[in-house]
């Protein structure tokens, strides 16, 4: 990418849960943007924004919105991305995307740049964000995978309803007050109640009983981990918690690591936290890593099931270093490139 | 036990949330009841119920309690089982025990009736109720490892809130209510906000990092199922969640099931229903399975990443088949022996 002082940068989708968290992360990281272009379907022309103490209108997306752009993060879901990612690459932007149309790709890098920097390298123009609930889990199995490789992983998560948007928070919100107000409770977002419920269901089923959440974790893992070896089980479950996902992760590993090496390997690696101190109550949890740009680790636990298991407990804001976060995250490098060592 | 056309039933912690549940189940199968007694710790005294449209009062328990009782049913907690328990069998009583008293005492039988009703043979007085979470879970293991020997369980938990009692379930009633309306929000049950968010805690922590919850979903499904070679891994979570346990459960089994077989093994196995249909979006979740008796399992699906692997979503009102129903059935099982084939 061509170096400058600032940048033009353009948000697909801006009007969204990801996209409002994308413009005040830009704000709070002093990223430097020369201008700041938002752009969104039809529905949500008109609307605005403020970035930097400027008014940013929300423009309605077309194939001419991409001229003079220099960055552009797009967060509206696959079929636009599909459609305009190379209509933007073509005027000269770099796509980071946030949907899934991209992400298995073979000429596109799904990056998380603690993880897997180095397939930043070459782009061809777009670079793929990858699923939330897998960033968050590939941060954590990153350091332990260096350190004694990751024979299988069997995780469940507990996914917060912001992962599916502002309509899926405003629905949970609604049915929660209906529920307690003992008023008619609908359910449009989800096919079931969500309020005081779990549903096992995130994003479509396909083949064999999966869904497309769950393969996404097997795929896009090996993508970035770049180890297709590892043998991977994901049951995805939706939440009523707003903000944050949750995920319980069995691990195999190659040779023994015990509980402390894992929490000093965790300890170590930027963009972790641990937090694990049964004594004292200390594990994370999703309301305290709301609003949080880091990963939290605790209940790491040696697992006797079987040779060289390991637990643990993951949690992370899915807006932030699931979404926004991680895609600023990939434009920062981008733009400064980390110095070879 | 001795044959009767009616017994004489106590309940200790009758007023407590599966102490309820309790005299509604046993009016709701007609168990044979020439009197209901009902005790609770002093707070309790002078309140009442209704059983058979009579007026029952709580009554303070007492050593002098149990005289004249042939049935006794404990919910009051590990401290008041101990304390009692033995008093009750002195005075004659059958005492099924619905704490974890005694679940380990090598001379207490811990049964789920469909799952090791031969355990109730020659019991000695007292008989021990399991661990909600692990009945069931053994409810649907047992099916499957009768017919292919499950090597490993790595199981995580969804536990509602009425697991904990009727202090939980106000507490997240009224940390619901605080939270949306902007008031002052305070948590007494548990260490940390459960309204809106998950927390990886459930009973207090042990050695290596588990919970007592953890360990009873090891020890009591070895227990059960007569099998302490079966690998165990358990990650115990409540969530927000009124009524009703759900568990993701994989599982290693010493020789291959489809996924069909698995579904036709629950679906013969008594007091479970399969509800496994993704194209129609049907699979269990707490809220659908509140009020009801029976172990639902859905999500089904051969797990790839290891030899003979299978994923199950299960589900069940932890106070009914949790609690309180597999309690009765227990009791039912006394005085109405299965005829041997």
């Amino acid at each position: 990418m061509k170096k400058k002082d600032k940048y033009v940068v353009g948000i697909l989708g801006a009007t969204g849960a990801v996209g409002n968290e994308m413009v005040e992360i830009l704000e709070e990281r002093s990223f430097p943007v020369e201008q700041l272009l938002v752009f969104a379907s039809e529905r949500s022309e008109g609307n605005s924004l403020i970035f930097q103490n400027k008014k940013a209108t929300v423009q309605t997306v077309s194939s001419d919105s991409f001229n003079g752009i220099d960055i552009a993060l797009f967060s509206a879901g696959a079929k636009l991305s599909q459609q305009y990612a190379p209509v933007a690459v073509k005027a000269g932007a770099v796509v980071i995307d946030n949907s899934s149309a991209f992400r298995m790709d073979p000429n596109v890098p799904l990056v998380v740049p603690e993880v897997n920097p180095d397939a930043l390298k070459g782009h061809q123009g777009i670079i793929a964000n990858p699923n939330c609930s897998t960033i968050q889990m590939v941060m954590a199995l990153k350091p332990i995978h260096d350190a004694a490789r990751i024979k299988r992983i069997v995780v469940t998560t507990f996914q917060s309803v912001s992962g599916t948007g502002k309509e899926a928070m405003d629905e949970l919100l609604n049915q929660t007050r209906a529920l307690l107000g003992f008023s008619e409770m609908t359910s449009t977002v989800y096919p079931y109640q969500i309020a005081f419920n779990c549903l096992p269901h995130i994003d479509e089923f396909i083949e064999g009983g999966y869904t497309k959440e769950e393969l996404k974790m097997v795929n896009e893992t090996h993508k970035i981990l770049s180890d297709s070896s590892i043998g991977i089980s994901a049951t995805t479950v939706r939440v009523p918690v707003f903000r944050g996902h949750s995920e319980s992760i069995n691990l195999e590993l190659d040779h023994p690591l015990s509980a402390n090496e894992v929490r000093a390997l965790l300890s170590s690696f930027p963009g972790i936290i641990v937090w694990d101190d049964i004594k004292k109550n200390v594990y994370p949890f999703p309301v305290q890593a709301s609003g949080k740009d880091e990963v939290f680790v605790g209940r790491v636990r040696e697992d006797p099931s079987v040779p060289n298991g390991i637990n643990l407990w993951v949690v992370s804001d899915n807006l932030r270093k699931g979404a926004a976060l991680n895609a600023i995250q990939i434009a920062e490098h981008l733009i400064h490139p980390p110095s070879p060592c």
